[in-house]
């Protein structure tokens, strides 16, 4: 037939096709041919097309710790790796996997630095219905969040925290890789999505590592097996590494807090950061705030590192620690007390309850999709985002709604479009004739 | 996490993504997605790294009778399609999955086609271990296998046989994704390897197929099961595509026949046509000539036929039907009855055995390995072959040997490397103390 042998190319004596067919065929590749895949990537000797047939044969295949970790490794190496060791501490950061309504990072950094961690966080931009950090603070007035290295560095030196975007120099393999995965369905493969987290957070110098695994409707990982997998494998592959890590399972079926949209939700962070703010926004800060303690080394317990942190709230130190950054990164410190120096949208429009009955189900990725509707997310990469838009979420599980009852408020730039938004929003609520237990966002714990 | 939902990309409101994404998930795609995509890869609107994920995605998940039809039509279609409707008769044509010393197409087709039935035959070029029909017709002095379409057309017409090697204008799509799949490590998949054989057997005019799908050491498929399953796919896709298709599994453990090497296999070509030559390469010649006399309508039992075809070899039509297709492709016909008008190599390197007992094994794809060594075959696709060397074998599974007896005569254009290949050689055979019980070469028939 026409179809011959496979006779491959070779880089040094190293055929990329025999290495893709290892793959396909379920062989354990050793790093070395690992670390040769991921060089030839980055400098253009191995091509894309290469590339996303291994990247779909690890879908069908998976990889093992080992591999996994070789990946990470190398995708660490292929760009600038930073050296916090100067500064003095373990060095802690934390990494959500993206939920809607997660404002976490911004009440959670200030606080645990706040309690004595040093924190370098490199966060990320919202795409699909998921937001990112960076686009939430953004909505701070004269914000920064692309400082260079050596700003960054001296910055957690100082202030023991930056809040930044991950510079062009980190894990370029990372960022064409990923572009790669993102237009050929190789995204949602869990080695593959291990060694992109893990390599980004080498690489910005990081000692220990929390991760919180969003599972549900509006997280990333629909199932509690799914997200397990990923979790035991970000921990395994991070400890293999040489760093202490830990991951928090928690529930994403509904959005958390009250505020989805960029500056609703920074808004509602510092409500946290003032002692105040919903009630789960608060408790899922202090449960992954302990788990930062206990890997920083500042607290041996886990009731002596909560109570740490609960006086960091109370007595104001969190707050200040946040107008610290804010004013160390250009932006006007007055917002985290003055909320109304927060961007806000011209127009709100309320969204009532067509049924009577209890809230059984609010589908975070539906409230995601309408944030985005409204100009709060990309659909794009380059999308621009409005920081005024959101959502207000006025009921949650288990509350009691009657016809006429106020669900939500949209905060609105351009009505033209709203009513769409509005009965979508409406349809994300579930109303039933019993009430649903309501249930805890925290699921379970995976450690080393 | 960085990781968001797959946003993709679309042409004409289809997305590549999804279609990958679902084909990678195992659902079946309707034959218009199929159709784009093709379309889409051929204009480059689908990119290499789109369609070498999918070819990864369609390794692991296969593809139904149903698709593997729209994927094969779409690829016919992406160039000419060959009208020889204006010939009278069915149009039959046979195909091989490849093997070692696999010369029968050149002495079948001036059969078949001496027995009236109409033969457009379109072959490759050697590969790897396996030769190629082209390379072998291109020792005989003069030949010409690059034929216009028309001077094709007109040539069935006339003599009933043209032998060609496939123009560039026959299905472009197969060209761009082989070329792809030969360096991602997705040539063994059945439903794209079906696609790509009878997508060009299509375009080409032909009504109905004969194939031979060799299974053994010296084939693409290494067992039975992968060659039946391969088999029954091709029947089912032809019969769907509305062609008269039969198949038949041949072994190719060991070479067929004596000569290996392009010269060397057209010679014993030519010798079948006059009524010689090895019994397996006649018994072969014979059985597809059978199938490919009934599935053409002009025999209507086993018997009848294979009493025409012995007849067209006692009387020597056959062999004047060569005769008039070398003639008409402007090479020396003489060469049909005087073979010291081929090339002949310059050195002839004796290979002895250095055991006494039976041959036990043969193996072809050493064989084939040594025959390329000696410059009869290609590594890469733009090696020349030299058309004169080669091997003979004068031993085979079954007989006996002893110390010194003479197994093979290699012909060599250059002895510096001889000898490695000498040694080769010998290992190839396997020499044991009790006789096999040979093997036939035919070991099923696959027919709709």
């Amino acid at each position: 037939m026409q179809v011959k042998s496979t006779l491959g190319d070779s880089i040094a004596g190293f055929s990329t096709t025999e290495l893709i067919a290892k793959k396909r065929d379920g062989e354990e590749l050793p790093p070395a041919e690992i670390g040769r895949l991921v060089e030839g990537f980055v400098s253009g000797e191995i091509t894309d097309y290469q590339m996303s047939a291994f990247a779909m044969a690890v879908y069908f295949q998976g990889m093992t710790p080992s591999e996994t970790t070789a990946l990470t490794l190398a995708m660490r190496d292929s760009g600038e790796v930073v050296d916090l060791s100067g500064i003095q501490g373990i060095k802690v950061d934390k990494h959500s996997t993206g939920g809607v309504g997660d404002k976490i990072s911004i009440c959670l950094a200030p606080l645990v630095a706040a309690c004595g961690v040093p924190l370098p966080m490199i966060s990320g931009r919202g795409l699909g219905h998921t937001g990112g950090t960076l686009d939430k603070l953004e909505a701070i007035p004269g914000f920064h969040v692309a400082l260079s290295t050596d700003a960054y560095v001296r910055q957690i030196h100082q202030i023991g925290c930056a809040l930044i975007g991950q510079t062009a120099d980190i894990v370029p393999a990372d960022k064409r890789l990923y572009a790669l995965r993102d237009v050929t369905a190789t995204v949602e493969s869990i080695p593959l999505i291990v060694s992109s987290i893990l390599s980004k957070k080498l690489a910005a110098g990081v000692d220990a590592l929390v991760l919180d695994v969003k599972v549900g409707r509006g997280a990333f990982m629909k199932t509690l097996e799914d997200a397990r997998r990923l979790a035991r494998l970000l921990v395994q592959v991070g400890t293999l590494a040489g760093k202490n890590i830990s991951a928090v399972l928690t529930d994403m079926d509904a959005p958390l807090g009250n505020a989805v949209g960029n500056a609703l939700e920074t808004r509602e962070a510092f409500e946290v950061l003032l002692g105040r703010g919903p009630e789960d926004v608060r408790e899922l800060t202090l449960v992954l705030g302990v788990e930062m303690l206990l890997l920083g080394n500042v607290e041996s317990s886990e009731a002596r590192a909560r109570k740490r942190l609960e006086q960091a709230l109370v007595r104001g130190r969190a707050a200040t620690k946040m107008e610290e950054i804010i004013k160390a990164q250009h932006g006007d410190p007055r917002v985290v007390r003055e909320h109304d120096r927060l961007p806000a949208a011209p127009h709100l429009i309320e969204v009532t309850s067509t049924q009577s009955g209890y809230v059984t189900r609010l589908d975070a990725f539906e409230v995601g999709q309408c944030s985005v509707a409204l100009g709060a997310g990309r659909n794009q990469i380059d999308d621009e985002v409005d920081p005024a838009v959101g959502i207000e979420l006025k009921k949650h599980v288990g509350d009691r709604v009657e016809v006429g009852t106020s669900l939500a408020v949209l905060h609105v730039r351009d009505c033209t479009h709203a009513a769409k938004t509005l009965n979508r929003i409406q349809t994300a609520y579930t109303i039933g004739t019993h009430r649903n237990a309501s249930q805890t966002r925290v699921l379970e714990y995976v450690r080393e």
